[in-house]
């Protein structure tokens, strides 16, 4: 039997990162290359707990259907949640989606048209480009340095009359940058000229690992005049856990009354049981209880991940320290080859994610995105050792 | 602000079924509408048993990322209970999706470009209608009697070149049929000479109600010759719960490698601790035991539905008692509007779903869908007496 896919079908390719899940999961291999928890950290004691103490009338709801858009109570909760953080819920309506990836990609549906111009921070998160990609989209990257999105850049791409510019402020990844206070205002006054949303895609912002970057983290939903540009999606993966696959958009009325539609064809609602499990994590005090020890346990990965390339790495490499979130983006030594450098590092034991899986066109461009997140303090020591040591090899 | 939504978003419709779901939750009205299982037959004392007993390195895995065709031991278990039951699972692979709902979804997608012609059955699920809408295609409905979809309609339909034909062959939603064995082999011999795929949805297959009716079942993809024509999805909705959102596709190697792909792009990965909660659900023996029970259940509730339809309905009333599933499908007396009698039925206190919801065109067929799955014994002997009252007052 020939089956005859539609256009889009026959163009889709399969994300690169994947295959390096499999080689992420060899026991023989240290790998710095999933964008995940620690195993180890999940909040299994508090699951356990919740399960067992929950009503049965309320787990009899989290087994059935529910509203499209999200559990009210659940809603509720996090709008309470968001509003102590500066968010303008009662202008804005919630969605829970399932994940914050389906929340870009119910946006990526009811704005793109095949062939449309979308702007994305070069490099840029492989899910959201997979995503935009599902539609055809032409997707045209934006320069990042260390500060931000690069604002003469933005202004010169703008004039491709994109259909939205999405952006990840907050512990990029792969990135692993914060954009400053100077940028986002520099940023909030040129998007003001236009008619452009903006998807702020804020995945990692409560993991911040010291006090005076939690006072740079200002979403932009929360500080722009015209917050109605601004379409901002969270998540649930890095503060509980992404098995939940449990994820939001805070999105003006008008947005969401499409948005909701869409999911309703996608798949009618997001797993109830999450949401349950979600809400009562977040009311009970348990969650913000856990992220504190999160924010403390991945700070030390963090300080021992930079300690040790510090240690290890030859002059000629560079990287940002990143205040929060789980990437640290590495920028190699001219003439090393990301791909020649993965296999040598995979001969050696240890896996990373090369630079051209982040760049909208799939280029290369000299960088590896290396997590710490999900790696013990000796998986660190010993897996950084050997990135030094792969990269010398080809210097 | 102005958005400028992409044009297959200007054209999305909300699904007329999503009013009445708010009808279906007040505590006054006796709601016949949801297409869902009774929130009190959920097995509550399984899950808090299963989520306090899994090793705790189980409970870590659920809470992670997990492979985007799903994890590989659920796989595993899923392919050996289709095995037994006659699938061709070494020759085919599995995808497990955020419910059922998504696997149409997901088909939809790969097959469909926008103005496509697709054949389903009028009436038809709500939900595939919507999911198939999102991409623009042109749905064309093919009659349906009591055993089955009519062949010769069919052959009719098929010169419209369509891109696939969506069925339900056991315990039809809305219909309540079941196909008999004669249409199942005749329409395979039809479809046998176009090069049409077949989507299969069979989320109701488990819940047959004697024993005659079980040995009818057989779903296409284990009696096809050509089985590869045949696009299978499963679901654990209704013998484990909606809340966990997941079902499954069991599709030829090319289709999987698509549909793999585009749920990349649209979720990830399914909520991995509900693939944990069903896996432990299906391997201990507790789904088999379960199914069992709510066969008994769902038994009593449907004799007496129709016990209570033919003391209290007109003459001029029909329908074809359902050998499983949840639903029967009223054909109303001439001259009574569907609009009008469910106007009437919630003024009184009854509310269901009208005919023209499941209309590929939406158009008014003199039908109305009622449910017997989520009601107690006395729940249904009030309100179908109040539809019978409801239905005369307009005769």
């Amino acid at each position: 039997m020939e089956f005859n896919f539609a256009d889009s079908a026959k163009k889709m390719r399969s994300s690169a990162i994947r295959d390096l899940m499999s080689l992420a999961v060899r026991p023989d291999i240290i790998s710095f290359a999933g964008g995940m928890p620690g195993n180890d950290l999940f909040p299994i004691d508090d699951l356990r707990e919740i399960v067992a103490q929950l009503p049965t009338k309320r787990l009899e709801i989290a087994m059935q259907y529910g509203e499209t858009s999200g559990m009210n109570t659940l809603i509720i909760a996090l709008k309470n949640w968001l509003q102590q953080k500066g968010f303008p819920v009662d202008k804005n309506r919630i969605i829970l989606t399932t994940g914050s990836l389906q929340a870009l990609h119910i946006l990526g549906k009811i704005f793109i048209n095949p062939g449309d111009t979308i702007l994305v921070e070069n490099p840029s998160f492989v899910g959201a480009l997979s995503a935009f990609k599902s539609f055809e989209a032409n997707i045209v990257g934006v320069n990042i340095d260390k500060n931000g999105i690069c604002i003469d850049d933005l202004r010169e791409k703008l004039k491709l009359n994109p259909k939205f510019l999405y952006i990840m402020p907050n512990f990029h990844n792969p990135a692993g940058i914060i954009y400053s206070q100077q940028r986002r205002t520099e940023l909030l006054q040129l998007m003001q000229e236009y008619n452009v949303p903006i998807f702020e895609d804020d995945a990692y912002g409560e993991l911040f690992y010291d006090e005076e970057t939690k006072s740079m983290l200002s979403p932009l939903k929360t500080i722009a005049k015209n917050e109605e540009q601004i379409l901002y999606t969270g998540s649930f993966s890095k503060i509980f856990g992404p098995g939940l696959r449990l994820g939001w958009m805070l999105v003006p009325p008008e947005v969401y009354e499409k948005a909701e539609k869409c999911k309703q064809a996608i798949d009618a609602c997001s797993s109830t049981l999450s949401q349950t499990l979600a809400e009562e994590f977040l009311t009970s005090g348990r969650m913000e209880k856990y992220i504190a020890n999160l924010r403390n346990i991945y700070r030390q990965r963090r300080d021992c991940m930079v300690e040790e390339l510090k240690k290890h790495m030859p002059a000629e490499v560079s990287f940002v320290e990143p205040k929060g979130g789980f990437y640290i983006w590495i920028k190699l030594p001219k003439g090393v080859n990301e791909k020649e450098l993965l296999k040598i590092a995979i001969e050696k034991g240890v896996v990373f994610v090369i630079g051209s899986t982040f760049d909208p066109l799939g280029n290369e461009n000299g960088y590896i995105r290396i997590s710490f997140s999900n790696n013990t303090i000796e998986e660190i020591q010993k897996g950084i050792k050997i990135l030094g040591e792969s990269i010398k090899y080809l210097l």
